[in-house]
């Protein structure tokens, strides 16, 4: 078994970025992103952490905006639009679930599609199901492709199994890995034999949200598995959706978390805001 | 074998919209359709002549806008707009491909999304994506969902496997396989073991483009086939992606090519026509 960690690919990607930030330096450019948290939910701040970390290291900006856990749908909409003016702001990062007194559709549709790094609005949405080169996928979806392609894994006519389909990975990924000329299988809840698709694939990406659910029966010894759950285990621990231990000795090649997929997602982040710095630069 | 026509199927669509279509009349509304047709395609304007036979025979309008092949962009730009402006039209269909000296992208940004009857543009795309109740899919994909679901055909958790991955077709039909909780694979011209993934599914959804592709070898007694392949085989004759002659006498249920899903396309573009009548008198 090899073991698929993350870090690696996030340096590669940060590695790559390295001249174009230096370029746009040159420009007085910085790459900007702007994060808007609603309130202090703690998973928000621990990746607001790691993406501020991330920028800094890499000599981009962060600036975080936060609102307060009951601001109202036009004070978020107002923060929206002058992120979406300022030239100064390359990318806008919002963190997600909303409070239920705030509107995500509105949202989707007034965020500014160059700057929507996270693929929240209909317009990167629409790009994505599309297979357009323009526009941003979800960052973890993304991270998802990224670790593949570090890895040289082929996805050429490989048969990849999806579990779940959430429009933050599942969808997503389902359909970049189409682009990819993987011939890809969704499967979620209602599948009835959940155990046969993941058996018969050659890559497993595992997006259910349910810990530890890919055990020893979905997999064989050319398994390739992609874990992309975040889950707390019953030892108050964090876990994939993939029974590592149970598992990591018979597959192929696993991700593991930590330590996998999920340290790639602020250096996609980071790629993306670079982008559109670079295009609007142009 | 059971042969599942389109025929009645449209009929019960359109029998479901009369008593909507009289209410609307009774408040001075015709749902019309704006067809913009680019040059005179011998299979544009075909469709054209059904559309509007369609819409006469349930009391309900077309409007035609022909253009010249050599349009220019400002011009057909300027239509689009005029169309998504113009309260007495409910819906926009746009024939495509456009000509070459035509830039489809910006009329995927521009057509107006409750107009966007056959799901061009980019809201009604990501809309799709997302499963949102809102907006309306490209007409053949949802005449596809509309045809299982007048012959009572399950979907919940069955495996169905698609051939194709257009934007008009193969994607969008399986986002809403997805929706409808199937378990879908996408298969195309990349795809390792298109045999085994077909005669594995409890249905094929065939939109290849490639005349009589799915044969004997592809389908099990209890295979279910849509075809959505509209081709001209070696005669000159219209045939679909199935080899039907083979595998009819196989299989469970099948459509043919024509008086399958081609019979229903023209309904749907009605149905949702008249759906954004009704929103737009609410």
């Amino acid at each position: 078994m090899v073991e698929l960690l993350g870090k690696p690919v996030a340096d590669a990607i940060c590695a790559n970025l390295k001249d174009s930030i230096e370029e746009l330096k040159g420009k007085n450019k910085i790459p900007t992103l702007a994060i808007v948290r609603v309130g202090n939910r703690e998973d928000d701040i621990s990746y607001e952490r790691g993406a501020r970390k991330r920028f800094a290291d890499n000599n981009c900006d962060t600036r975080v905006v936060e609102l307060s856990a009951d601001v109202d749908q036009d004070e978020l909409e107002k923060t929206i639009v002058e992120l979406n003016n300022d030239s100064s702001v390359d990318g806008i990062l919002l963190f997600r679930p909303l409070p239920k007194q705030l509107s995500e559709a509105r949202i989707q549709k007034l965020i500014e599609g160059d700057k929507d790094v996270d693929c929240m609005g209909l317009e990167n949405m629409a790009r994505l199901f599309a297979g357009s080169k323009e526009g941003f996928a979800p960052c973890t979806a993304q991270a998802v492709i990224e670790l593949l392609h570090h890895y040289d894994i082929e996805l050429k006519g490989k048969k990849v199994t999806v579990i779940g389909r959430s429009l933050v990975i599942g969808k997503p990924v389902a359909m970049m890995l189409i682009k990819e000329n993987a011939t890809v299988t969704v499967c979620h809840t209602k599948t009835e034999d959940l155990i046969g698709e993941c058996k018969n694939a050659d890559i497993i990406v595992a997006a259910a949200g349910v810990a530890k659910m890919v055990s020893a029966e979905y997999v064989k010894p050319s398994s390739i598995v992609i874990d992309v759950g975040m889950n707390v285990d019953e030892a108050g621990k964090l876990c994939g959706d993939v029974d590592f231990a149970g598992i990591s000795e018979i597959v192929d090649r696993i991700t593991p978390v930590p330590r996998g997929v999920g340290s790639v997602t602020t250096s996609v982040l980071l790629k993306n805001t670079v982008a559109n710095a670079i295009k609007s630069t142009k």
